[in-house]
């Protein structure tokens, strides 16, 4: 099946390349700047990924968006909160309705490009936070694409039962390469380590017993 | 209730914008410019319908959006089709997911503005030709919207049952000023009165038996 991938160069979204480049017909990936902190970072990172695979890389300017939408994300490293990843800590760094406008803006392009269905790497994880990771979401928008499109566009969802430790135990599996892959949301040169998104990414290194190569600035 | 209308400065649109400010908090109205070749005459219609009732006008620009869409509608005027509007010969205008995008994205808007819903002015005779305008469509949407935002938004539809004539007929009642709106697919200053959309509008007005303010070029 003809598939694009939805990429934002972090550990989920380049595992589900990979996944999708040994499962599927993946004949590209897309990505986002939407103005966050740490958009240049990931945006290497998701360059890299699809440029390893030799797979086209769509890259969609949606900076005109930022000042539209109200998230700690789109306001500067200063803004994001550090400590563990939960509710009350994250709820400013949401960007509101952020997977809908992906996945919406993903399907005409997937509807354009000749595809039959979309890739995204939502998982268990990201349920508590974000309303628009959760499954009930994903099942409601996978029938509004499939409905909208004359292709009548599938929405994979491979990770949506699993959590990041086995995602990183699949990428590994894989060989995906982490050292360039990017989390972490202040958008420095390193990972700061401090903030929820590092804490959350070396905790699923460590659980999946999968070496980390990442560097951290705080130990 | 607190909403926000989806408006192109169209005869449809336009109207649902009044019909909004009537019948509930209209916060706010939102245009897309996604690099049509009607972009800027429609957006100018907007701006005076939106500027017309005091509400502020979110634009949003999509227009780097427009190199990743297939479409005749971004492709220049000459690329029109001329006749009447039946899906062979209106196919091409099609933009891949548009009202799918448009949704999401000023759903997101919605959202960081704090209302609680949105209006969108699909009627009963969009539904051959796109997808993405049909019931069905606007319902699973709906359902996606509600499950992916906090606030739980709503879609109001409120001309889903309604042709075109009739959204003319209320649209006089309400004292909309169609002068001030813009349906030609060709992007001219005048309307040219021979594509598809111009035709439609036509019909439109003499079906409802409301005087029609549009200069046509072609007779």
């Amino acid at each position: 099946m003809k598939c694009i991938v939805l990429l934002s160069g972090g550990v989920d979204s380049s595992t589900a390349l990979s996944w999708a480049y040994k499962e599927h017909e993946l004949i590209a990936a897309i990505s986002f700047d939407y103005g966050s902190n740490h958009a240049e970072r990931e945006l290497a990172c998701a360059r890299f990924q699809a440029s390893a695979l030799g797979v086209p890389l769509h890259t969609i300017d949606l900076r005109s968006l930022a000042p539209h939408l109200s998230s700690s994300l789109l306001s500067g490293a200063a803004a994001i909160p550090t400590g563990d990843y939960d509710e009350s800590n994250m709820r400013s760094t949401v960007v509101p309705f952020r997977n809908g406008i992906f996945l919406a803006i993903a399907a005409g392009v997937a509807e354009s490009a000749g595809a039959h269905s979309l890739v995204i790497a939502a998982h268990s994880g990201d349920h508590a936070i974000y309303p628009d990771c959760r499954e009930p979401f994903m099942a409601a928008m996978a029938e509004a694409i499939r409905l909208g499109s004359y292709a009548q566009l599938q929405i994979l969802r491979p990770f949506i039962g699993m959590n990041k430790a086995q995602i990183v135990s699949l990428g590994a599996h894989l060989g995906v390469d982490f050292a360039h892959t990017y989390s972490c949301y202040c958008g420095g040169e390193k990972h700061c380590g401090s903030c929820a998104t590092c804490r959350e990414r070396r905790a699923a290194f460590v659980s999946a017993g999968v070496p980390d190569p990442t560097i951290y600035s705080a130990s």
